[in-house]
């Protein structure tokens, strides 16, 4: 991690002659120091991906005018692009359920700034952990979720997230399928843990259909939410090497060091903005 | 591996309190030196499995009294099982297509005596390793495979299997589907290395599907074939590392390192007798 | 994970015919019911090691009549032994300092019950974690250690360790070295996760030995701790992938992930009276 | 693997603004369309590290005169540079002892061109492998290396490498140690597999010392030569995890799984140019 303030420029665009020159030569100009460049042509696709991150202080003039001048590059590049400030922390909504480990694995990142976010507040289906993220100073709220109320539950979460001005949502196990509505509201914003090494065992208890099959590795998968379950971009998976003496409660039990290890790896790529998507894959400048 | 020549009983039965008193007894009483033994008890199945190496040389009678002698306590338990002799190499048929790294790696292992076996011949829908396998010695077999010949071609196989007294039949990446007929012939008997982590990914161009996906880590699986495609029982299984940079040509060449592995890893544990089947599911002691 | 009361008898002897004829034939004879059995002879030291878990209810009699019936076989055998109760929680005292991970990670598998054991206290040389320690319900003792006190300090440790009668030790990145006194009172009860691959990068700052020596995995290592720093019987261990691109900083936040994995599976075998030490060496049935 | 014929360059200064967009300025003024890029700004020693492909066919010249070219641009940054061309294949001299397993592999990879080089001779101090690699069209060379004659079989390999313009020696198993002479004259050219996870177990029997230390895992580095015994730039690594049952025999051949994968994975990245070594490190762009 840098100490120094810096600004990253995320962009992407269609393939073609003198990108990098163009880009690189617009921060040279102005005497930029480049802290770290990250670069992907995708030749399938005919589409150039970078990141580049450059230190505040040694540009002059501020985030607004940086935009600003660097609009013409990108427009002449056919550019979708952003420049984000690493002064300026990510808020970030964690939805939680009654299991503990990505929760307690996120809250021990978070205290020692390991990951350097706001978490603005903690919202569950149950009420299981309030004291544990009260004590940690951070507001938790209760939202039940029933066959019944599931509209207005998700309504409600929507609200807090708007509230709390979230720029990311990240579902820590949380074991409820959210909302059509709120999957497309905020494309590449919402992370998800999926406990298994995808696209094997969509849906429910995947723990057990792993069992059912007799596979030597489990795995989890960190990805974008979309409306289609389980099918969003993947950020990042992993796996672990079981073996036929392990029972499904083993297999739940091992995978939870998975989970939590993929979801804190995907989610520090997506803060930093090392995470592109395009179509349903993504490009991670690791 | 052990130098002296062993005897392997392999075995599974209903679970009951007595099991392993009884077979160590029996061994016991025989002065029988166990070199290895491995236990596992499927409580979801209510079933038990053992696999006990012991000492030729400690026992005092030959193969075929020490399996009459067994028998009994066999029938008591209810058992069913086999006792195989560390002398008595195992006979293993290759099939390969166009693709090297499997058909190099196997005979790498066998002429070192790594894999401690008889290749009595081996097969294949191209001439193409006609020259190499022959330089080591091992009699190869052209059968073309095309739309209108396979029933003939896998009949031929399978004579030819019988001929040489095969016990194990391997797939080394042989791209052809054999027949049903085939594959319930010889249940248990014949490996595959399936180019994907299964079950993600069944049947063709498995690293076209993964690259579509977007996944982050591909594998490969050693299962046994059975009339359904790629769902035979998993020996093993493993995965590596890749990223957004990787094309199709790359993940192929990852593929082939993970796929020669597993493969290598799975026969070893089908030689060794270490691989016990049941339903869809294998026991492998390692 | 077992929900039944079970028994574990963990034992050494010299190898010989009929070792575990005569111990199954124990059990047998009184109709326990065995849960799990792993065996291992090592040829090398011409010693047999074994685990066996029986369940509680299928015996007829309690345990201090099972050790004492027990005691006669284990005689025979020249074995040394001893029998665990699953109904008898293991009385574990954590030492921390000021890294938050391996703590939050303990704590976290505590609460859920993943880890089913007493925490009688955590101890520190800082008082860093005193409130989130006591949220939990758990006393915390802040005990200075300076180039002045140190004796003064470990005697303090190991009366506490005394008096809430612990059983295991656990330096969770605990950063003092203990004192050889305290190492020799507790052997196989005190466990060091320690940030390196043992046994390259010994002793201070192992991250940026790595660093300088230009490793491309860098990982960390459970071991049970002796008078010699970093010398002692290893339990687990495991590494990750890094590259010229990671600093020592980058290093450092990596091993975190792989240090309280490694900690809290070595941890488990512990508690688990999976790990049987021979010399400097252990035997850990997984 | 790119199908185009393309230059790389790999080239590495001292850090400062604009060190990127001269280079790709550079390119871009020629119409030069780059296949990809790689950049590393190391922090620690203030040098900045880049490989860049350009299609060889999109620049309106020849590679003298792209060389002559660019000679200026890289004076201006006080660069080290070469630039090298995907038509030129490298010439490899691969040493072997009595191991078949890197010797298997390396050929396997070599005659599926999945490694597109020359391999002018091999070079052994038996004549174990003479007629499987006669059979493949390449000369063998028998040197013996007796404890008389080593100045003699140095400086023979020598003489047979310049004969054939070698420009990388592989020791793939070779079980000899080069003189220092040797190990001078080829800085940066002669890659060896050592079967440990250096730092540890250097030098000889390296299974034997992880045997007696008791380590979870072991593993395989491939390194430059240096005069220093297994002290050169570390190129790549990687691990097997291994357990108590396991015999130095095992690690043996579990060992030779990880060596042949870890030097064919390094010796790619040296060929393709992907491996820029500082002082005692490297920086591999994979």
């Amino acid at each position: 991690m840098h100490r120094q303030r810096y600004y990253t420029l995320t962009a992407s665009c269609p393939d073609r002659v003198g990108i990098v020159a163009k880009v690189s030569g617009f921060f040279a100009a102005h005497q930029g120091w480049i802290l770290e460049t990250a670069l992907h042509a995708d030749d399938t696709a005919g589409r150039y991906f970078m990141r580049i991150e450059v230190r505040a202080d040694s540009l002059p003039f501020h985030l607004a005018e940086l935009r600003e001048r660097f609009r013409p590059v990108a427009e002449e590049l056919g550019m979708e692009w952003k420049i984000s400030d690493s002064a300026v922390k990510k808020r970030v909504v964690v939805l939680v359920s009654k299991q503990e480990h990505c929760l307690y694995d996120l809250l021990s990142r978070w205290q020692s700034k390991e990951l350097d976010i706001e978490i603005p507040c903690i919202i569950s289906n149950h009420d299981t952990f309030r004291g544990f993220v009260e004590w940690h100073g951070i507001p938790f709220h209760h939202i039940p979720v029933t066959a019944d109320n599931k509209a207005a539950a998700y309504a409600e979460i929507q609200r807090l997230y708007e509230e709390v001005k979230g720029d990311t949502m990240v579902l820590a196990r949380y074991m409820q399928i959210l909302s059509p509505e709120l999957c497309a509201a905020y494309p590449g914003q919402i992370l998800n843990i999926h406990h298994s090494f995808l696209p094997s065992f969509v849906g429910a208890k995947p723990y057990h259909q792993a069992y059912e099959r007799g596979v030597k590795l489990i795995g989890a998968t960190c990805h974008y939410v979309t409306a289609d379950l389980d099918q969003g971009p993947i950020i990042d998976q992993d796996v672990i090497r079981i073996d036929h003496s392990d029972s499904v409660e083993d297999m739940v039990r091992y995978g939870k060091d998975i989970e939590k290890t993929v979801l804190a790896r995907g989610l520090r790529y997506h803060l930093e903005d090392r995470v592109l998507v395009h179509g349903n894959k993504t490009v991670v400048f690791r």
